[in-house]
């Protein structure tokens, strides 16, 4: 083998690779190897040849052995080694009285990790260097001030002691000196500090301070390795899906000091706008500062521009530094950089974060640009569901807000109005031309006028599959749900010490999850130009081999489905036009009728009611096929509560009316509705009421058709488990399809698979079944023994937290569980039936990570909130560009 | 091919099959081909040469031919010549005027089928023949009534007529004759009935009545092919789970008359008695009869030894064949015989029913009988679960009693008792020494001293695995549940138009489900000495290769497991422990504690009173594994009904410590129980808890150590769903055990397999489990999406009889489905462990058709109930013989 690695003496090095290694191919490539961090910084000075200051990465492979088996045998011989080649290149030492390198030691995963050690500066001061520092910069102050900075976060970083008593020693130092900010404390109060300093360590660990610089940069470096395995990064890594055994790279390099003259100077800059996407440098800058200055905010910084005024050969460097970034890395960069006493230099780059409209703008402006010319898949890949979220939806603008209560983020976008507790107010308020934040424990399809006169809602109970967050995902409306800090009692709510009372002023972000008093700006929701470009990209290259439909239960629904793009309706549930307030009283006649005659006479009127919304969603969505499943919840999801009746029965009586509800609704009551009489068993117990729906739904359909539409049809049958049960719903269809006049109406016939049953004996169910939808939400339930209502909102945090789900499997697919039986669903379904049309109709259908799976998994179509037809359009485009590629991609851009 | 068949002008049937065929193989063994009727009439004809009536069977599959497409072309002409063949045997003709022949056409499927149209006789009677007859027997008057009788059972069974108006004509001639019996209607009025049924006929189908005999032969015929799609006989094979597709024989059989004169008979006889099982033979004769006579009961019948006196010759015959039937069966068997003027003539045979204790006797005698010498594994394969429960269980004796109310018979055996609504009454009268019925409309924790003071246990509303089920199959008392024809109200309860008040007598049967007005005889239930004899033959057969233990929560119920003869404990459920009356308040406690303090309080009583259980049933299963669940159920169980707290809030208003409850209570409820925080989840939440409860049983057995004892402990987490959740727990249990002296102590850690997700991945769960135990109890509920709490009782037996179900899955496990993750889960998770341990713990564990599944699936035990341990150990011994036997007999036999 070629020795092409950077070496010493001769030797070479398993462990540690310099910056300007020869490396085999491009280190960027290499962030498995070197971390993020590591990986950019070679890049830039052994391809790009950028100023870079000197330093070293020590690959993950050493993180992994260490955490493994202790202390890699060989580490301490490569550090050393790489050490003294540091020193031969900076011409400093060490530790040095004379002229001492100082050194940065950070961490740097694969994927960037808040939850781990971060950075320690300055590594290499101690009680001599510190003198040589003082000499190199003639300024003592700025030495001591160095070396009680770097013995405090060592103290906190390395060696884990808290901040405390070292805040309350400086706070009584400046109290000492008389003076307000810390850049005042004179160097000899400095000094004390320094000594009292090295006294905390003493004590907490009942160890000195090491002096010996190698001491201090392998502690450092044993405390990055550990930091993996933090409680708090481990946490992390469950939240976002990580690989635990991807261990972290540690970054050695020369410190440079942009605060060591007015000569110096550091900033951050983007090789674009990054919030607008406009091309032209961007960024902030200060003269004579720290990294940390910048970010701080402290100090008013300066526009990049100002580089040009004061530093002309440093600023053409930088604009020419930064189109070759762009250039190299094809994509606008995020950079930090310092000049020190005149001369630039690179301390980090990496392709850099964006909103979503300069995301759209960027993706799309780089096919064309000669410099870059990104392909339309590469284009697509740029976007993020969370980008075109931001497009879609209002969200609250940059500006500064507390935030007063945190519940799940249900539906995306924010809103901001005035509080009302109760559906009615909420109504007659937006009535009277107000603005409003419709605010409940939880939400019913009582309060369903409220909702939809409302801004956008608030919830205390619930999780992300609760009634208020379908509904508003349903209608693209914002949702914050479950936010539990939040007592409600008649017109008033309470956090903590804080009281709102209705009509007072709140902004939500249904995004975030965020509850804010008071109105918080928001940006406006007009997606960019650039949006139907890209889509239209997706759609092309999706064709037809994944189709995105809609869930959607009105013709409203539907047309807004249609403007999205959706091609075709995936689920119309029938339940709620159940629900209508006109139709509730009938629904209930029905459950309640003591004679066939009765029940026939109340189904006779839901016919012709259902038969008109029908015909308004086949309208809506002509020539594009419409699955409608038909009744699926418990029917005591029609009656009142027993408990509410019961309570009234005991204290002011029941008037008789209801005294019947309340029987009914005890006959229908259920220890466990989810897995109760419901979907298809409704059907085996009432059959005349799928009849009655099949029957409104073909004379919709013949309607459509004699004004010259041509409806397609897929009658789903809901929770099948056996293939008896789906051959008997198939025989009432068909009994209505048999007097029905049915010609130039396309009609199928299918099921819903929900049931871990269903999924396994697909064999044998798609004997009847002309095609599936898998209906996850319910799938899940059941596979995990999670029902949604109960275990979301509690326990679902403390599960990911602890580590116990990767995810929150309601929303992401459990692709262990939940998706082998989709697999398995799907392989044994086109056993019996080659080519049978598999959906998904759950609130995965919008998730971009379970679109990928669906994807893979050979599904036909997904089906989704409206509002997320875009979403799905470019996630399923991500999968298939996924599918064909090796590297998964996607999966990390989704992140 | 050897033309080896009976054939008429050298012509070869290939649907007609006659009695003296030479069949290339055992006709008995061609039941699928013959039926069971036809296969047993071939085989006395053509085996053993017995005097049989001539006759053919029309095969299966003509039946299955004719049903797929219509009556088999080349049938006609079969017929036409296996009927010339049979008119030359019997010297008599179809129709003929001179000597009529005349025919029965019976039904005889594979299975007995109750079901399916039965018999018609006297076929070939028209108006010409009915002359012939009258000559032949010279007298009218029998003659004309059997045209009579044939034309009423023509018209009901082959055409369908329902039997009204036959009834009241019928009745009509009795009144004009003013006689009291049929028999005493005179020939003439009998023509006036012949010519008024002929009418009926006619005007009821169009066309008159078949004069032509083969006419009539073809019709019946097919209306037995028919009779196989009949809805009753379909409902009844979706029950039994019989193959559709199987179809039925048709046999048809010259007639000969017992009734003819006195010196002719007919009986009912069994080579032994099939109730005591003792040697020599039994029966009932009748002279000058036919066999509905002896059946009907009308006549008092004789004993077959009266049959010695008058038919001295006959009788030897008989005594003859029955001991070759027995020596050819090489089992007891059941026949009917005629005799027509002094000759016998054996009309049917089979292997005869028998009861539990006259099964028992006749296996185990018959391996010592020279002249039958069963193997032990063919004895074992005589016995099924139902006998074993006749005779663990007092049974009703045959008295004739009335049906009061049907419900589900949930725990075997019959009671009677005086009936009372309220455990304390029942407690109360049981003191007094009354026996008493506990009637609930169900049953709670509250109940169960009530339960555990009565003979039995009625209910009106849950499902085979309701808590009264669950809890007296787990004592081994009779229980009847859902019998929702009742309705109780304060101190009585009402059936239809009968009351019964608190201290009426009633009897229940646990085994039918059964409820009797009035005090029922029963019979007693000492097992005969052969009970322990054949268990021994099942245990050695079973050695250890599919071991049995039992479900037991106490150390009472440990040591009656231990005497059935349970090789350890596979299921103890802690939370039995928790709900005991005196621990409730603690546990409760608990619940409500506002402080880590009070908490850990709480949890350190429960600590003792649990070690003192462990103490118990560790002390009972000494040197045997104990499996002990730790906490599974929802917190709420241990809390009190909400709505009945709201309810008297709003009424009399609660105290201080009810409002307190009421709040947890609140706090606590969840909308599906069944999929909320409970098992590992509760662990998770409260990991005090599982401490506690881990700590509790090492200290009993540690106290069992110090005895002398040899306690082996396996500790099972309930609920897992991920690998990380069993981890932890796991961390949970080694915490507690490293603070522990475990010498001499074996312990072992593993997990219930409950969930979907559990099952399909317990490649990762098997990580951390050195065992599994199917809860397929649970797991039938998620799978299927089946709560039992609401499904059971209300829509499993629409289910089942439509069809949609074969078998309520709570009792015998759905292969398709829940045995599929069985099978998955065995595979995947010994994939990882091989030799993982395997068992299951569910109700299923003590059903013996579930049991065949487990064994053939590779688990190493099934743990039933204590009481069903004998039939789990006979179960699982036949099917290790089914598992080495290619021809599936035990699935027939437990049947």
């Amino acid at each position: 083998m070629e020795q092409d690695r950077w070496s010493t003496g001769g030797e070479f090095l398993t462990f540690i690779y310099a910056f300007d290694n020869r490396y085999e191919k491009a280190p960027k490539e290499l962030r498995d190897l070197l971390g993020g961090k590591g990986a950019n910084l070679a890049e830039m000075t052994s391809v790009l040849g950028l100023p870079v200051p000197h330093g070293f990465t020590i690959t993950t492979d050493a993180c992994r052995s260490y955490l493994d088996s202790g202390w890699p045998s060989g580490l301490d011989e490569e550090l050393e080694a790489a050490v003294v080649e540091l020193e031969r290149r900076m011409e400093k030492r060490l530790g040095d009285r004379e002229n001492p390198l100082l050194v940065s030691v950070r961490s740097g995963a694969k994927f960037s990790m808040p939850g781990m050690m971060d950075t320690v500066l300055n590594l290499g001061l101690n009680d001599e260097s510190v003198i040589g520092l003082a000499d190199q910069t003639s300024d003592e102050r700025f030495a001591y001030d160095s070396y009680r900075r770097f013995l405090h976060m060592y103290a906190r970083i390395v060696l884990g002691i808290p901040s405390d008593e070292f805040d309350r020693l400086f706070d009584a130092a400046k109290e000492l000196a008389n003076v307000e900010t810390d850049a005042q404390v004179p160097a000899e109060l400095l000094r004390y500090l320094v000594s009292a300093y090295k006294t905390i360590i003493e004590t907490t660990t009942g160890s000195p301070f090491p002096q010996e610089p190698m001491v201090q940069l392998r502690q450092a470096i044993e405390a990055v390795f550990s930091s993996w395995n933090g409680a708090r990064a481990v946490a992390y890594r469950e939240r976002e899906g990580i690989d635990h055994r991807l261990g972290t790279a540690v970054n050695v390099q020369a410190m440079v000091f942009g605060n060591r003259d007015d000569n110096s100077g550091t900033g951050v800059g983007f090789t674009r706008d990054p919030s607008t996407g406009e091309r032209g440098m961007f960024g902030d800058f200060l003269v004579n500062a720290q990294g940390e200055d910048v970010v701080a905010g402290v100090r008013n910084t300066d526009p990049l521009s100002s580089i040009a005024k004061r530093f002309p050969d440093v600023y053409d460097e930088l604009v020419e530094i930064f189109q070759r970034l762009e250039r190299h890395y094809r994509d606008m960069c995020d950079t930090e950089f310092t000049i020190e006493q005149g001369k630039l230099w690179m301390l980090q780059t990496r392709v850099g974060k964006r909103g979503g409209s300069a995301a759209l703008k960027m993706a799309v402006d780089m096919t064309t640009e000669p410099e870059i010319l990104l392909t339309r898949e590469e284009a697509l890949l740029r976007i993020s569901a969370d980008h075109l979220d931001q497009v879609l939806h209002p969200q609250f603008s940059n500006a500064e807000f507390a935030v007063l209560a945190r519940g799940l983020g249900a539906s995306p976008g924010a809103a901001v109005g005035k509080v009302y507790f109760d559906a009615d107010e909420a109504v007659a308020a937006a009535r009277r031309g107000e603005s409003v934040i419709l605010v409940r424990k939880e939400t019913s399809p009582d309060d369903v006028h409220g909702m939809l006169a409302a801004e956008g809602v608030l919830t205390t109970r619930g999780g992300l599959v609760s009634h208020a967050a379908v509904v508003a995902r349903g209608w693209g409306k914002p949702a914050v749900v479950g936010a539990d800090s939040i007592r409600i009692s008649e017109r008033s709510f309470v956090v903590g010490s804080k009281t709102v009372v209705e009509g007072d002023v709140i902004s939500i972000d249904g995004t975030t999850g965020n509850v804010v008093l008071g109105a918080v700006p928001l940006t406006s929701a007009e997606p960019p130009e650039e949006f139907q470009t890209l889509l239209s990209w997706a759609d092309e290259l999706r064709g037809d081999r994944v189709l995105v439909r809609a869930n959607a239960d009105t013709g409203r629904d539907a047309e807004v489905a249609r403007e999205f793009g959706a091609e075709g309706i995936g689920l119309c549930r029938t339940e709620h036009m159940f629900l209508a307030e006109d139709r509730l009283p009938i629904v209930r006649r029905m459950i309640l009728a003591d004679t066939a005659a009765d029940e026939s006479d109340a189904l006779e009127e839901l016919r012709v009611a259902q038969r008109d919304d029908f015909l308004a969603i086949l309208t809506a969505m002509d020539g594009l096929p419409v699955t409608v499943r038909l009744l699926d919840p418990p029917l005591h999801e029609f009656l009142p509560n027993t408990e509410e009746l019961a309570v009234k029965d005991a204290s002011v009586g029941l008037t008789a009316e209801e005294h019947k509800l309340y029987q009914a609704s005890r006959a229908w009551k259920e220890v466990n509705p989810m897995l109760g009489t419901r979907g298809v068993r409704l059907g085996v117990i009432k059959p005349g009421l799928y009849e009655m729906q099949v029957r409104a739904l073909l004379e919709a359909a013949r309607i459509c058709c004699d004004r010259g539409g041509h409806p397609v049809i897929e009658i789903m049958i809901p929770l099948t488990v056996t293939r008896e049960e789906l051959s008997l719903a198939r025989s009432w269809v068909t009994g209505v399809l048999e007097t029905m006049d049915t010609r130039g109406i396309t009609v199928t016939v299918g099921t819903m698979i929900e049931t871990p049953r269903a999924a396994l004996r697909s064999d044998e169910i798609a004997e009847y079944a002309e095609f599936f939808s898998f209906g996850t939400n319910d799938l899940t339930q059941m596979t995990l023994g999670f029902s949604r209502d109960d275990v979301e909102g509690k326990m679902m945090a403390t599960y990911i937290d602890q580590g116990l789900l990767p995810a929150n499997p309601f929303k992401t697919i459990d692709i262990g569980g939940v998706g082998e039986l989709v697999r398995l669903g799907v392989t044994r379904g086109r056993s019996t039936r080659p080519g049978l049309k598999i959906g998904i109709c759950g609130e995965h259908g919008g998730d971009p990570a379970s679109i990928e799976f669906f994807v893979a998994a050979g599904l036909d179509y997904v089906s989704c909130s409206p509002f997320r037809v875009p979403i799905a359009r470019l996630a399923a485009a991500h999968a298939l560009i996924a599918l064909e590629s090796e590297d998964g991609l996607p999966s990390q851009l989704s992140r």
